[in-house]
């Protein structure tokens, strides 16, 4: 595990829960990155705030402000990144930010929550990764690394079985039709960037973190973040060229789309 | 196939292409639906105008304005639909209308386009399946026929193996990500549908209409409208409680998510 070796990691919505896991994981490798990006949509707020002051202990932690729905917070963001990275780029995009606003169901799903969660689950995360794309393809050009891997360059999407259309996870439990319908589209997404992206060297997965103890996930909790976070890493240590546009969760399993 | 009876069908975005088909094959048929309700965006435009000419030949042809983005536009179909319908219900809806704006790829796509194709192809789905269900539950309560079919109470989404996250038909030709993305999301709603709806006996079903000569399929044209539209509604004639939920192209093959 320990010869994962992962120059710089950027990791969206993570002032808590999975994001905040994966975050803390990579601080904690014995050859931690050069550079952790953790975002938050609100510095300002109780979250915002306790990442800040977890960066004021690791000196290759950076906070910044990022609205995955804003192209110019993108912007701004990439700007930052670019400041500390230089010439290496970024090694890995986490694309964990996402939303689950209302547990509906098809009698009360809405055009409002559709679009909400849609613009947020699966178009943030498409801006987010087109604004970083010259930073990951400046990474896999400088990586003397063979074929594509997370050491490389790599754009990790946080999905959900609650998007596989084939395994319908949970249905009896929550039928949330905006999420699951944003995150199936989230894995056509992650598709599309494995075809679009090889030719730049970078590697792109869908990943389902496991029903995890966060805000989001309090229906049934069988997987805690640190249980799910450390599956996630090694996961994401021993991918390589044939598994880009896969869907794999925690442990590993691929996930059916 | 003429054992096939479908007391009323209405069918989305039918001025022209496979709506248009569809609407045409059924008028056909030897025992012709009681109503057949066609919709179109603008009935003053050109297929419009050429649609309410076809309803001049066909008693049983109701052309009705719709816009499924527009929920006030639902409201006032369905309510037009009931007074020809009236206690008998909808036995068949089926939602074909659908957009594909610009021939986007990866580095081009943009938030105002997915966001746009979503809330056509996706959401409009839902919202038009959602303002008839009342009918589609009524046709299911009142036909004599056992277990889910075609002919009791059925919706129909119109999708696409472009939105096939396993199959990625097409990628070479044409990436538009924001037209896979809704349609991917499209077959996640079928799903959701098939297990919300089969306790009110109404079958889902997605169905990939071929690469149909149309507006909207120019690039490659191996089927034409009619053998699309002929070839569909013959899977729809076969379908069964068993077929809810799943992905069929126009000649009744499983399409993979």
């Amino acid at each position: 595990m320990e010869s994962f070796c992962v120059r710089s990691v950027l990791v969206t919505g993570s002032d808590r829960g999975v994001g905040l896991g994966l975050v803390t994981r990579f601080l904690e490798k014995q050859n931690p990155p050069e550079w952790v990006f953790a975002t938050s949509l609100d510095l300002e707020g109780f979250y915002g705030k306790k990442l800040r002051r977890l960066a004021l202990c690791h000196p290759n932690l950076v906070v910044l402000q990022l609205d995955i729905r804003d192209l110019k917070s993108i912007e701004a963001a990439v700007k930052k990144v670019e400041e500390h990275v230089k010439e290496n780029g970024l090694t890995l995009l986490i694309n964990n930010a996402g939303i689950l606003v209302k547990f509906t169901i098809l009698a009360n799903e809405t055009m409002e929550n559709m679009a909400c969660l849609y613009k947020t689950n699966t178009i943030g995360t498409l801006q987010v990764s087109q604004a970083f794309l010259p930073l990951l393809k400046t990474a896999a050009l400088r990586s003397p690394v063979d074929g594509l891997s997370c050491s490389k360059a790599a754009i990790i999407n946080i999905s959900s079985d609650f998007g596989s259309i084939e395994k319908m996870a949970g249905w009896h439990l929550s039928q949330v039709i905006s999420y699951r319908c944003s995150k199936a589209a989230l894995n056509m997404l992650t598709r599309c960037q494995s075809l679009g992206y090889k030719q730049f060297g970078i590697l792109c997965l869908s990943v389902h973190p496991g029903w995890v103890k966060t805000a989001m996930g309090t229906l049934l909790v069988p997987t805690t973040v640190k249980d799910s976070t450390t599956g996630i890493v090694k996961v994401l240590s021993a991918v390589t060229e044939r598994d880009t546009g896969s869907f794999l969760d925690w442990e590993g399993n691929t996930v059916p789309w």
